[in-house]
């Protein structure tokens, strides 16, 4: 039995203890090989990204974050980026990624990878190729599941970004905001901001009223605090208004990430004077050595992946219930996001502690 | 409305997190007053122990380890000793408990703690007294919940010694023994051994047998690996064993921690050389820090305890259930350990990346 | 004897170290006693903001970043922002300094803080004040001192950033570039640099040439390796340009820092194709637990300004020589910055080991 | 040119990027060759333990403690044990090793270790072999440097423990012991009791005085302290004593390390009643991800013995002088130790802050 393992999109700590935990429990079978896939999917779509993974390629890479089999941010097969003489046009290459599947042997993929990929696997599937999806997402959006590996330790980043800017604010009485990951969804704004004792967390699922954020920060002050954290979601945005979530980078050039931070402080400027700094975390919160809940859920994960491979399952995504990994449709996962609900418990509880929530 | 609060037992990484978060709850309400109870129930015992908690009293205590309002292993009302004439004798002294909280005034008293904590909460609570409880365990051993706060720090100590550890492993040929806490369930030594890829995990719940965990290592040595992590809970014994647990303390004089790892090392040692060394984590787990998930359980019980306290509740204990926070009848909590099943998920995990859980 | 103390400039993980080795250094005289001046000279300048500083005052505050005192970037006595009715003007109020300084009967004053800290204590000095200094700075751009507290963590937080974005940069085959700080000189950028791995670094003391680091990474990536790791000093500038080192904040307005390392993606862009992302590390490299170096160094400065108080001395300001705590006339520690020497050591060990210094 | 390198002694955070610098900057010579020994000297004893270092072996071993060459505390070429059929004997096997040496075509050999592989390094030197020093010491006690790699990595950790030990000293009223490394010199007790706010420092060079300790402790209590933080450095013994440092281990078996503290402690009990525990931090110490500062340390002693190496130098040692790092003969580093001064300026700033010293 040849298995295919794959991780497409964003890098994310955990990654690595998937495919070590794939290969590890494949090596106790002697009829089962892993065969590791270069880039996403690039590897199978030039044919020539495939390598034999062995104990050897998984030993130390636990504690490392990003992906030994590397992974790209394109490379969607149903519309695949080609360069001709007129230009780049998008091609359908699936039948080929399914033809050099079957050629290099491969019984069955496994894609890790966010809602992207996993929509990916699900057509791939519905044309005939054995696939099983393991979730990842740092911005813990995903549907179908409680919750994935890489968010623990991108909050953990963000907290300690927290914890260094509290400092600062407090010495200059200052107003310190910190954006983080999360444009649909402010899973990671949200369990930071109560981690780090934030004054204010901005998030997608509750547009922000810049009068009432003004407000909370005046009776801050009035109570004597001079200083305020304010944590805000890179996917933020005003009541009623209608900010666009374009990517500030432009085709082939790079920009640094953020602006939902400066327009909410842009907006506040027009309420009181404020001494103000903005930190965007950006790329910090993706990378570097996984938590160890990372680690543990990473792996377990992998074995439950590897597990539904030898059993003959397809279209099915490893998924975490409560305590328990067990494993869902894919196609439950795909479309839409789990977001924060703005009635619910977290929610409430940051309410509870005095945190404005920016309504 | 006056509610009190005390925190016993053992310290624990969260503990402020939940008073910071009962305090800051209370404080939207003009008739709700928090009274902390010092170092466990001596506060409310001597009569003497009690201050109000302001917002200004946990103002920068959410990423501190331990609590500000003290604790005790000592101080169980029901059996409380006094020095007498004739030596220290034990007393019953739980009416004056009630009749003190009472005097004071407190409506209900919140007590955080793990299971012997819970037990005194309940008996009290049988008396008249209005009780809510907080559960607390970093063993994350109690009945009743999913996950306390506390056991993710302790994990994340046991996991950075085992990074520690591996590199003088590898560089010396050594095989490395950790002892981790857990008397009666492996949950540390589980989690840990996963995250920091131990070799060989020896838990309370799996007697270990020597010549198993040999063999494991000398097939180890075969393919190559000249060295070996193993994580040993403090409660680990023998298969058919009779070790008992008693504590190396004697009364009034106090050693260091420790023993199972060195029990096993010296068993090891009648079947092969050994270049090893111990170490014993101890105290280290339980203090500082609280990592952001911890923290934010913390508070989330803590918010979740005052609206029971507010809603005229008692005998309920906050817990965690899946994703959600809830409560149950304290007494769910009480009597027996929450352990790693032996063929549950975590172990088969374990067990199928290669791990020898030492049978 | 009644010993002034101050913090001035921007914050820094070390500051409160030095307070409290101050006090408790003092607290083993009985005819001695410490006041704090809050915020900068704000307050010896308003005359109320003074507060005598004891044994708790301090307790708790060594694993802490920022100041217990508060700082501010404005204040200088010499050129103090006094709002009129004819807008904001600039007043000499040094003469009120020293008649409150006196009128609180301080003895001395010590002054911590960066290059502008000191050279408003030497001006002070040649008043009449006592003045002792304690130098300040994250940058390590002082002169007169082998290195300052804080600098030990702001190299830490970046290399910590360099190992997270490392991860990231080799799974998605990315250019990364980190902008640090440094306006003047190059230290945090070589240290953190040389500790993260870089493969070019580029500093204030090396004007930068475009196409030597795009060849050098030409170079790399014909090597194997399509990664690559850019530390940028915030005030690194290409060769013959005029970059002129305009912050981007506007009165009263307060955006976020950087722009260095997008200036130079930029200019790279023009001679290939990068795939690239720009982090500003910004204010996180000056908040938080200072680095065990940076409380001792903190420590030994206190104590030593302490003894240079008791023993009558002014015009001096502690500082580091190889291994000792001494102390030099205030004078040699301003107007020029101490940088990083473009054929010292430092840049020859990061040349020997094959990083682009940007030249 | 070939160059030899070895690691010998206790393993250390920043020997890898000892071992990575002298590749990297052997790399620019397209004459110059690497090769790896391994297992400190026992490749070259063998015969069969060397392999040329490319820059492939060294990439991503500069965050990774340990030493990617192996070492071993045994291995003294002049005391070499082998086994006979008479049992264990001890051979001089120098003429091997150097016999073996030059039949590799090593034209010089790098010693990277502490005072016993520096001592053979002088002994091999003066045989004819070339050779160069890197001088290695957790402890920092070596000779003829200001300071060694490995050490603040040390620092680092054990200060983290007395963060995390102190809130369980504060919420339980305990006396806290932390055994820290330290054999001869008590560098690592003095800057982590420094840096951790301890509240004794027990080292080698100041032989302690239990009442002096007791005293010290009770004069706290007294002023409404009920926790205690102790640092004792493993070498630390009592006044007029003659405590033996036997190791803890028998031949062919190993204890865990320690035994000062718990000493310390049970003289401490004929004094007064304590609530104490104590912590052995044994092999954390040494190993882990070398901080920045140890790193760039590693490096620069890399590049500086990889310049001597091809400037033909012989018995020469690499050290750090100021802020400097130049050489020095290998016999200056041998046979003492480099000690903290009894009365030396970091004893004294400890004392002023109110440290006891156990005297």
């Amino acid at each position: 039995m040849r298995i295919g393992i794959s991780t497409g999109g964003g890098d994310c700590p955990g990654l690595n203890a998937v495919i070590r935990a794939v290969v590890r429990a494949a090596a106790r079978f002697s009829d089962c090989e892993v065969i590791g896939i270069q880039d996403g999917l690039e590897g199978l779509i030039r044919g020539d990204g495939l390598t034999t993974l062995t104990l050897a390629s998984v030993s130390d890479v636990l504690a490392r974050g990003g992906t030994i089999l590397g992974t790209t941010n394109r490379g969607n097969p149903f519309r695949y980026a080609v360069r001709t003489e007129a230009g780049v046009v998008e091609r359908d290459v699936s039948d080929e990624v399914i033809a050099n599947a079957r050629a290099a042997g491969l019984d069955v993929v496994i894609f890790v990878g966010g809602d992207g990929t996993q929509d990916i696997a699900a057509r791939l599937g519905a044309k005939g190729l054995r696939v099983i999806g393991v979730p990842k997402t740092i911005d813990n959006d995903l549907l179908a599941t409680d919750v994935t590996f890489g968010f623990d330790t991108a909050v953990g980043v963000a907290t300690e970004a927290l914890d260094r800017l509290r400092t600062t604010a407090e010495s200059h009485d200052r107003t310190m905001l910190l954006e983080v990951m999360g444009r649909h969804a402010g899973w990671i704004a949200v369990q930071a901001g109560l981690a780090g004792g934030a004054d204010v967390i901005v998030i997608p699922e509750i547009p922000y009223n810049v009068a009432a954020i003004h407000a909370c920060l005046e009776a801050r002050r009035r109570s004597g605090h001079h200083f305020h954290l304010i944590v805000v979601s890179e996917g933020a945005m005003p009541d009623g208004g209608s900010v666009s979530l374009v990517a500030e980078q432009t085709a082939g050039k790079v920009a640094r990430l953020g602006g939902a931070a400066e327009r909410l402080l842009d907006s506040l400027m027009q309420f009181g004077e404020y001494e103000a700094r903005v930190t965007v975390l950006g790329h910090l919160q993706r990378g570097g050595t996984p938590t160890p809940c990372d680690r543990v859920l990473g792996t377990r994960f992998g074995v439950h992946a590897l597990e539904l491979a030898r059993a003959g399952a397809s279209g099915r995504m490893v998924c975490l219930r409560g305590t328990h990994v067990t494993d869902v449709p894919i196609e439950d996962a795909v479309g839409r996001q789990r977001t924060v609900e703005p009635e619910g418990e977290l929610v409430r509880t940051a309410r509870a502690i005095g945190v404005c929530m920016g309504d």
